[in-house]
């Protein structure tokens, strides 16, 4: 079982988080004691994954309120509005980071004085971390029935215990359903530009003693031809009433599974869910040439060349067999009626 | 214009050749006098893409012939064939490889004397090399028409100047068009794991002036979904009667091209054509761990975890709309009747 990705750390006052930027080759935790060095931290991916921005945004209200020095109740809660609004603007796809935050935010703007609203952020930083835990375990169980005896599966990207405060989404599932007995194979498509599924998913499935082979995520598709591949589990950073948004490359696997009428789950916390934002409302993040450009020490795009790289694709759910939440597992067609996930307030 | 890729040197009687796997960072010129070197070249890429392949086989097969010391006509044919045998080994997907040996080879078995197969092969080698040249300038004269006048490409691997002896199959149809003046840009995926697309296509086409951007491979469907691609051009390894072979992730861009009925276009020589072999009996290639396990001096994947990394893919001719060649395109259902492509003797 993959320890914690980040928890609060009471002696110190601070965030503590796995730095997932140095995996596999080195294992090194933070310790994160202000807004600004936690927005670096999201920045550069030292954390990622969707439910883990959502507890990092949690924690990051908390810190706020921790560290204000404003002499008034106003000012407190104009200050921790203030870093609210700074960390959401560090990743705009993922809608957790925005949902940790403003679950907070509102426990702080509704606490009648700055000690209460500093408790309070922090007792509800601590409630999100440990929901993410249970929300997990029970997502996992609710998608190991989905997978046969004995099956290969395909992940993309990172939706493990990484991503997450532990267990994970879609590797949630997969842990889920060897520790009921199944016979689960992973082949993890290593996720360029930033290998999270070499680097990270078989990092984390390798501890566990899962069967992980790692492919090019151009490769995916021939595997498919091949039948070497049962199903297909991945994650999300956002699921809208049409489309799921999660790590560029999950739309391309998305439409060769279909071709080939293999099965695509995604498995998504319900803070995961925003049923109002329309698909010309979600901002798709870019990210910068230099991760296209340069391979380790190595340059290996010409001089003055630009690049395309958006961090997420759109999956429209016409092409998901089925959505995994911890409250049970979806079909088509998608009606979201009787949900009532938790939503950022208008 | 382009360089060429590959020559005969008549001064040091050896072939020079670019060295691939330097490119973009450093442009550098080998001499290679013999037989070993060449198959050290084309295993390790340094001579990569499949009409180059058969030009490096043919002057291999000179290279033979000219450094054989046997002393009777018998041991002679006997060395040659020993190197054609061996070369052909070194990559068994890419048939031009075999196309280009035997070609040579066959001169040589018929030549009466030592000296006669000596000044035989290496004029074959040199005809076989002018051809290509020929050949792709013709093959991207038929191919421009297809393009429309102003378009965006997306291309995969390099099947450029570099893969030929100059011009190229699927840039050459670029470059035909573009001299026509069509206007045209290019989005080039990078082609993992070794970033053919990024560091060889997007060389050449910076070099001539052509707007080239780079993608992560697993881009490419979502920019089809959202209108950015116009058609899909890419080069062949090997086209049998059923099925092209041809760089890992080329099936993956035929089957997300067809989602978004993108035409899908392959330009190959003739010489690419395998007209006999069944799909069972081609062998596709797997590269070696390392490839994957290492970006540049960063090792990212986990000591233990294996990797599946096929060196190419099979795209059923059903997802192609149409083949280009130096005769003409051919479209569907692909006949095959009145092509006589040079063969390899049974």
């Amino acid at each position: 079982m993959p320890d914690r990705t980040l928890w609060w750390d009471h002696p110190t006052t601070s965030l503590r988080f796995v730095n997932q930027t140095l995996l596999p080759a080195r294992y090194e935790i933070i310790r994160c004691g202000d807004v600004s060095r936690l927005e670096q931290a999201i920045r550069t991916l030292e954390i990622r994954g969707a439910p883990a921005l959502g507890v990092a945004g949690a924690y990051g209200i908390a810190l706020a309120a921790l560290n204000s020095t404003a002499p008034s109740h106003g000012q407190f809660i104009s200050d921790v509005e203030g870093s609210a609004f700074s960390l959401k603007r560090t990743r705009p796809t993922a809608v957790n980071l925005s949902w940790g935050v403003d679950r907070v935010l509102e426990r702080v703007r509704t606490s009648p004085t700055i000690s209460e609203g500093r408790v309070a952020a922090l007792e509800e930083a601590e409630r999100i971390a440990k929901e993410d835990i249970a929300i997990c375990h029970a997502l996992g169980e609710a998608g190991a029935a989905l997978l046969p005896q004995r099956c290969t599966v395909l992940t993309h990207c990172n939706a493990g215990a990484l991503a997450c405060t532990e267990w994970g989404t879609a590797l949630g599932v997969i842990r889920s359903a060897v520790e009921k007995g199944k016979d689960v194979q992973v082949i993890a498509s290593e996720t360029r530009p930033l290998f999270q599924g070499a680097r990270l998913t078989a990092w984390e499935l390798e501890r566990d003693g899962i069967g992980v082979t790692v492919i090019p995520d151009s490769a995916a598709a021939f595997l498919m031809q091949r039948g070497e591949i049962d199903l297909v589990m991945v994650g999300a950073d956002r699921v809208t009433r049409t489309i799921v948004y999660n790590k560029i490359g999950t739309y391309m696997h998305a439409v060769t599974a279909m071709q080939h009428h293999i099965p695509f789950y995604v498995a998504a916390p319900l803070s995961t869910f925003d049923l109002h934002s329309r698909s010309d409302e979600v901002v798709i993040e870019e990210r910068g040439r230099e991760e296209l450009a340069w391979c380790g020490d190595r340059e290996i795009l010409p001089h003055g060349v630009p690049v395309r790289s958006y961090a997420f694709d759109a999956t429209p759910l016409t092409f998901v067999t089925a959505l995994i939440t911890e409250r049970g597992v979806l079909y088509p067609p998608f009606t979201f009626e009787n949900m009532l996930p938790p939503q950022p307030p208008l």
